[in-house]
């Protein structure tokens, strides 16, 4: 294939990092998920452990902050993060505002995987060994975070139509079959896979 | 197939109309766009003419009103048109608010079309005859009318992905692609077609 590169933000529990993994499987291609925090560690010099702190916890401070605050160090090295690893050839990002980081490069799919509330709460249970009560709240307060995150660092209000190229549900089809629809996306588009 | 009903919610020059037109010929099922105001008429006793004048442009009062206001005889007509043509069996709706006014079915997929605002133009321009700069008036005003129609009556915000089961940008894939991807994503459902 040409040198494609597909992003995926995704909801909570909707299993978006699990169709990342399936389809970089697909398309035979690195997925990037925490290995871009590996290689900003690495860039910035800021120890891999600070790093995964501040990640998307970032969001709680300043949070009724509308513009587009000074550099965050994280943020920055994330971003060279995900220019190193693009330029390196096709790829999967699963997360940190990589659509918005590529947002100037003319071969990628940005893609949002979503689920209805219920199916989220319920893998996220399932997935943490924890109550459907708190697997509510996790969903809520990570989608939240999220929200927050991307919108401190791009201006852009996370989860709006406008972003994406392609939003599914995984709700009723499922990760494989998501996975499977994005290449099908992918191939419509005239990338050869 | 079984009674599968698909509503596609658009943003204006999109294609999404085409799409629902090409998918429902593809589903051998009808697709109600403008049925749905003379279905509409008909239940009510409105004229059509006064229903496609109010059609939409209802949106322009009580622009700032962030609840659901008192039931409209336009809206609650054409809800009911779709409530009507949706029992009749599988079909395809194009905008309206039908994704909305069939929530309580479990048989519906929801779809929304969207674009690049310049292929949207473009798009807008060539079908109207109209110029590049009248077409980008025209799309904004659309759209703008669509959301405030959307928000009042359903009291949710237009174009959050959050409404829809999957979302598809037809700028690089064009309008047959998109119909063939919701054709898909229903087999995926696990509808028969």
């Amino acid at each position: 294939m040409s040198d494609l590169i597909i992003t995926i933000a995704r909801q909570n529990g909707s299993g978006g990092r699990e169709v990342g993994k399936i389809l970089a499987d697909l398309l035979k291609v690195k997925c990037y998920d925490q290995e871009i925090l590996a290689e900003a560690a690495e860039e910035s010099g800021i120890s891999l452990q600070e790093i995964e702190q501040k990640e998307e916890r970032t969001s709680r401070t300043n949070m009724f902050f509308y513009g587009i605050p000074a550099p965050n160090p994280v943020f920055v090295a994330q971003s060279k993060a995900i220019e190193t690893l693009a330029s390196k050839g096709p790829c999967v990002f699963v997360g940190r505002c990589a659509d918005y980081v590529l947002r100037e490069r003319g071969d990628v799919i940005k893609v949002f995987i979503k689920a209805p509330i219920e199916a989220r709460v319920k893998r996220s249970s399932e997935r943490n060994g924890i109550s459907e009560k708190e697997a509510f709240a996790r969903v809520k307060d990570k989608d939240s975070e999220r929200a927050l995150y991307y919108q401190r660092y791009t201006g852009i209000v996370w989860g709006t139509v406008d972003n994406y190229d392609l939003t599914i549900d995984t709700g009723t089809i499922g990760v494989e079959n998501a996975a499977k629809l994005i290449v099908e996306y992918a191939r419509m588009s005239g990338y050869e896979i």
